[in-house]
C-alpha cells in the first residue's frame, strides 16, 4: 500500500490498515508493492471496482462507518450478482486535507466489520490527500467456479422474474435523511434511512443462484433501469407486475399515504438487492426472494404493468443519487 | 462497468472505454457487474491499486494523454516490481463536472497506448462525476509463477544493490515543468519533463528478475527513501554509493552546474525504476543495469556515501510530490 504525505501516512497504514489485512497472507502486511491472491482450483477470479464521492453517492456529513457501508456493500453486491464467493478488496482512499485521525479511525473500524463479516480482508491499496471532496474507490475480488458466473444477458423467453429482499427502501431512506418524507413516522424514517445508508449485500443468496438464475445483476441504477439492463442484454422483453413488486413495511405505509411515490420506487436506486431471471423460484436461499414479472420474446424493452394490466408510466428511469 | 450521471454515461462507457476491453473475454465488453480472470496454472494474482489527483500527482494543465500515462505507468511499475507479467486492469474516473467529451476521449485514446503496448485490456470500472479535482484509481492485476514474486524484504548481507535505467530524471522533470531548472537548455528540460509526465515501467526487466532477484521494488516516493523501505523490510543496513548512481545526461548536465541538486537527486520521487537486491549483477534483462550498493549486516539503515567515502546528509528523504 502506497502514500504520498511522507511518514505520518505509512503510520496510518500502519496502525489502521494492516489490521485489516491480517488474515490475508498474500496483502504482505500492506508493506509491499502489491499483494497476491491464488483463487481455489476450478476457480476463476472476479474482480469490480466502484467508487463514491462525499456530497454525491454519500452526504457530506455521512458518519465514516456509514461510508466504509456504503463502499463495501456496494461493491460486495456487484460480486453477489456474479455468484461469486468475496476474497478481499484494494481500497484509495483520497482525504481532504486536514482529516482527522479521528475520522480514519472510525472508518477503520467501519471497514472492519464488513472484513469480519464477510471474511473479506484488505489486499492493498493507496492514500493520498485531495484539495475536493472524500472520495474513495474500491475493488473488490472474490472467486466463482470457472465459467460458472451469473451474468445479466441470460434471460430467456419462459424465465420469472425475481427479486430478493424489499424494493425502493434505498431511495425513500434518501428522501428521509434530507427530510423530504413526510408521510410517515420517525421509527419507520429511521429504519428507511438506515437500508439507504448501510446496504445489505446478498452476498450467500448469490453464491446459491450459481446453476439456478439464468441471468442475474444487483439493483443498484433502480429496479426499473436494472430490469432494461437485462432485457437490453439478454435480447428479450421484460413485462413487470408492479403490485407485486415486495415493499417494506415502511415503504408500504409510504406509498398508501402517497401513491405518487410508486414511481420513485420503482426508478429509485441503491436497493442493492438482486434482481434474477430464472426457469423457476430459486430454492436455498437466505433471503425474502419474490416473483415480481416475466420474460416474454420480443424487442428489448420493460412494460411495467399496474393492477388493472394498464402500462405505468414511470417519470425518471435513471437514479441520479442526490445531484 | 457502472455510472452514474443515467444513460450519457453509458453511452461514453459504450463508445469510449468499451474498446479498451475488447482483448478480454471476461470483461463481457463492461456490461456486466463485473469481470472475471483466470491464471494461467501454476500462477497466482498480483493485485495493486494506484490513485492520482489533479493538481496533487498530476499538474492540474496536463494533458488526457500523459494523464493516461502517469497512470498506468505508476500501476505497472508497481507489477514490474513483483516480478508479474499484466493481464489487465480496473479503473475509477472522477471527472469534475462539464469535462468535455473531447477530454474523456483524448484520455481513452492515452490508455489505448498502454493496452496496446502492454497487452493491458481494461477489465471494469466506474466513471462518476465530482464537484472536486480530477481523480482517478487504477487496479492493474497481473500473474507471476505461484510463490515467487518478488518482494522488498528479501535482501541479504553480501548482496548488492542494482538499479534499472537512471534516477532523478522524475524530480527534475517536475522541476522543469514548473519552470524552476534553470541551469540547463531547452531539450535537456524536454526529455526530463517527459520522463516526469510518461513513466517508463520496466515490465520486462521485472519479470526477468524472478530467480534472480532477492528483493525488489520500483522507485517512487525518492531513491533513498525506497531504499530505507528495503532496508526496513529486510531488516538489513544498505550502503549506497552516491557516486555510482546512474544519471541521464540531462540529469549530468544538471548536476555538474548546480551540485545542490545532488539532494534532489537522490530523494525526489516518480521514477519509476526497479531497486533490486541480488547476490550478482541480473542477465537477460532489456534495459541499463547499474551496481549502486552493498548490503550489510546492521541494523535497518541506509547510509549514503560520497565519493571519499563520508556519509552525504540529504535533507529530504520523504517525496512529497508537489504539493
Amino acid at each position: 500500500m502506497s502514500t504520498d504525505d511522507a511518514a505520518d501516512e505509512f503510520e496510518i497504514i500502519r496502525h489502521y490498515f494492516a489490521p485489516l489485512a491480517a488474515n490475508a497472507p498474500g496483502a504482505f502486511n500492506l508493506q509491499d508493492d502489491a499483494a497476491t491472491i491464488t483463487p481455489n482450483p476450478g476457480f476463476e477470479i472476479v474482480i469490480t471496482t466502484d467508487a463514491i464521492v462525499a456530497g454525491v453517492h454519500f452526504l457530506e456529513d455521512e458518519s465514516p462507518r456509514n461510508i466504509a457501508a456504503k463502499l463495501c456493500g456496494s461493491n460486495l453486491s456487484d460480486l453477489a450478482a456474479m455468484g461469486a464467493k468475496p476474497i478481499g478488496f484494494t481500497l484509495a482512499c483520497a482525504w481532504p486535507k486536514g482529516t482527522s485521525l479521528d475520522t480514519i479511525a472510525a472508518f477503520a473500524a467501519g471497514l472492519r466489520e464488513w472484513v469480519d463479516g464477510f471474511d473479506f480482508p484488505l489486499l492493498g491499496g493507496d492514500t493520498v490527500s485531495t484539495p475536493g471532496p472524500a472520495t474513495f474507490s474500491l475493488t473488490a475480488i472474490g472467486e466463482v467456479a470457472t465459467g460458472q458466473c451469473l451474468r445479466r444477458n441470460g434471460a430467456r423467453p419462459g424465465d420469472k422474474i425475481f427479486v430478493t429482499g424489499t424494493i425502493g427502501d434505498g431511495v425513500l431512506g434518501l428522501l428521509a435523511a434530507q427530510g423530504k418524507l413526510n408521510v410517515i413516522d420517525a421509527d419507520y424514517c429511521a429504519f428507511l434511512e438506515d437500508r439507504f445508508r448501510r446496504p445489505n449485500p446478498r452476498v450467500s443468496a448469490g453464491q446459491a443462484l450459481v446453476g439456478q438464475a439464468h441471468a442475474c445483476l444487483d439493483i443498484s441504477d433502480g429496479l426499473v433501469q436494472d430490469l432494461s439492463h437485462m432485457a437490453d442484454a439478454s435480447g428479450v422483453s421484460i413485462r413487470l407486475d408492479a403490485a407485486s413488486v415486495p415493499l417494506s413495511p415502511a415503504a408500504q405505509v409510504a406509498l398508501n399515504t402517497d401513491p405518487q411515490l410508486l414511481s420513485t420506487i420503482l426508478s429509485g436506486g441503491d436497493d442493492y438487492e438482486l434482481l434474477i431471471s430464472a426457469a423457476k423460484m430459486p430454492t436455498s436461499l437466505d433471503v425474502l426472494m419474490t416473483e415480481i414479472g416475466t420474460v416474454v420474446a420480443g424487442p428489448a424493452s420493460v412494460f411495467t404493468q399496474g393492477k388493472d394490466g394498464e402500462e405505468i408510466p414511470l417519470a425518471n428511469t435513471g437514479y441520479n443519487h442526490f445531484k
